[in-house]
């Protein structure tokens, strides 16, 4: 690997906070950034903002015009070689004279992965690939997965009280955390290609699971631009008890039924603006494990799991989450209160091992993350 | 209140510093220390090791010899000016000639409060009060508690899972939590005058409660001279289960039997180097908050209880807890699993707001700090 400058490790993270600007937007595109350095000045830097728009590379291009015949190009992630929505990025860098060129990873695409660095090394380009690679890969955990296991990276998010509870027996539980939790989730679901619940949290919360501009707590004109994508709802109801009328279908923003049975139903739902898939699984129940690959599919990159005990349980049980985040409230629920997950161990060995990736304060909860460590 | 300044905050801090050398020995009493200092100059300082032995400002004094003459002398707690097992500082102060006395808080027994800074001032001394007195109030809430309450400050400790379990269904649970977590537990009881625990848990992991100077993860001198004065070990059995076999009774260090009735039993746990006390309650059970007085009577500022969810449960619902403290182990045991406490809330508005007032990692687990918030 070779060995990169102080300076060359500046431009990328720059190139890196770049990309981040897209986290709302890009879906079902990767976030981007990228910076066109000359003589230790920058001469022009852009992002990925929406698929069908510029890519970062020719964003940055078209702010440097002439300059940038003879620079360094930093980009986050290795410049397509392929004709999409957009022409090749490695044949626009080319073009415009660009002498060297530094990315932090590789196309994760297996098929593709190193085309765009070998076509700008054939053009004489000096090319190096691995910069601050690991940041760059956590701008995006699920495009990386989706494109090496057709599958997205899946956060299951809960909210739960000290004594690690969701809400009372009988189901009472909103508002278990403060507003600066519920922000946070908002933010979630902004980033997100697809939002996951199911027919009990539907029912008892009424919840449209939409992204409101107004309760991202971001600036205004970022958060007008993150709530403009919709993610796509997705709610898992395998006997179809949600009616047309709940506030999930009265919402704007595309939405997707997953039943076990679809029959004649579906224009049912296509009336209601929603859409009714039958993904039946072995055990009569819904099979969460086609659901994702149907949302791979269809581009979702990450997928946020907001749903009860039970779905999230069986998320957890079939091996699919990448990313528990837990909202811990300062408030103790008691012991007759709901579980966080259905998780029936009966032995210690049973238990599950996590790898607790970050805690912090988020107003006047925490926020717990932790990623599933499987026995190897 | 008069205005310090940056040079007697200074002196303060290290007068609290001094105290907190005694968090492990002092009990019966408070942690105290004394700063003598005179022209900028340090001429004396010390602190209360144990009870019998100097008071910090005679430790002080001593130290200092006739350079205490026109010093300031800064001391975390009111002078006593009483004669105890030694006689009164307030006396020694005036008679090494000290021109000046700040203390951090008054004596919080309010039937002797303020009669030390009085003595003071009539001999001629300078007296001021209240500089940092909070963090002087927390190197000893226990003894503040029990000279204004009559009862001890009460910790519960639980080692819980991220999803809020403490135990298997079947009670197994040894070793959740690491090392760290467990060394740290040791020292919560090396600060306590009295460990509580029921006979459940006693009887499942044949615990000892006593403090191991090598487990506590101190310097070796501080970790002998903490485990020296072992803390009074007190188990709750009702119906006396635990039989005088088990290891509680083997172990060396004072202990203590409550249960519902005594009768003749007692001489059998008096022959096994114990003592049976019975405190019943008006519902058949142990009558906790007696309890507690009863072992401040003994001079116990710091009571811990470690037990399972049943006895913390009912020291919490009962609202005789000060703090709770939660160790958190980066791991799932299912939602068949103990519960934390039991708290057989039904419904939202008997749940419990709590203050949490430290969070941190120790070792690959999680402390949580809390107190209750009881409504007003």
């Amino acid at each position: 690997m070779p060995e990169w400058s102080a300076a060359d490790r500046s431009w990328m993270s720059r190139a890196l906070m770049l990309a981040e600007r897209g986290l709302y937007t890009t879906e079902p595109n990767p976030r981007v950034g990228c910076v066109l350095v000359a003589d230790g000045e920058v001469v022009g830097e852009g992002w990925h903002v929406r698929a069908g728009e510029g890519h970062a590379e020719v964003n940055a291009l078209a702010q440097a015009g002439e300059r940038a015949r003879g620079a360094t190009a930093y980009v986050t992630l290795e410049p397509c070689s392929h004709f999409g929505k957009t022409p090749p990025c490695a044949d626009a860098l080319i073009k415009a004279g660009v002498s060297r060129m530094v990315a932090a990873m590789q196309d994760p695409n297996p098929q593709v992965a190193g085309n765009g660095l070998q076509r700008l090394r054939e053009a004489g380009i000096a090319v190096e690939c691995g910069l601050l690679e690991e940041q760059a890969r956590a701008l995006n955990p699920g495009f990386i997965k989706r494109m090496q296991q057709g599958l997205p990276w899946v956060r299951v998010k809960l909210a739960m009280s000290l004594d690690g509870r969701t809400a009372m027996a009988s189901g009472e539980s909103k508002w278990i955390t403060g507003p600066a939790a519920r922000a946070d989730v908002q933010r979630l679901r902004a980033r997100s290609g697809a939002v996951v619940s199911g027919a009990d949290s539907v029912l008892l919360d009424d919840s449209a699971l939409t992204v409101r501009a107004n309760e991202l707590g971001l600036p205004s004109e970022e958060a007008a631009a993150a709530a403009e994508r919709q993610p796509l709802r997705v709610l898992v109801d395998s006997l179809r008890r949600v009616p047309l009328e709940q506030r999930f279908f009265r919402e704007a923003g595309p939405s997707l039924v997953i039943s076990t049975s679809a029959e004649q139903a579906a224009d049912d739902y296509l009336a209601a603006g929603s859409e009714l898939l039958a993904v039946p699984g072995a055990d009569g129940k819904v099979d969460l494990q086609a659901v994702l690959q149907i949302l791979a599919e269809r581009g979702c990159n990450e997928v946020l799991v907001e749903a009860g005990a039970g779905l999230s349980g069986a998320f957890w049980r079939a091996g699919l989450v990448d990313e528990l985040i837990v909202y811990m409230a300062p408030r103790l629920l008691g012991s007759q209160a709901r579980p966080l997950m259905q998780l029936p161990f009966e032995s210690m060995s049973e238990a599950m091992d996590v790898a607790v990736t970050d805690m912090r304060a988020i107003g006047q909860d925490w926020r717990i993350t932790a990623r599933p460590i499987f026995p190897s």
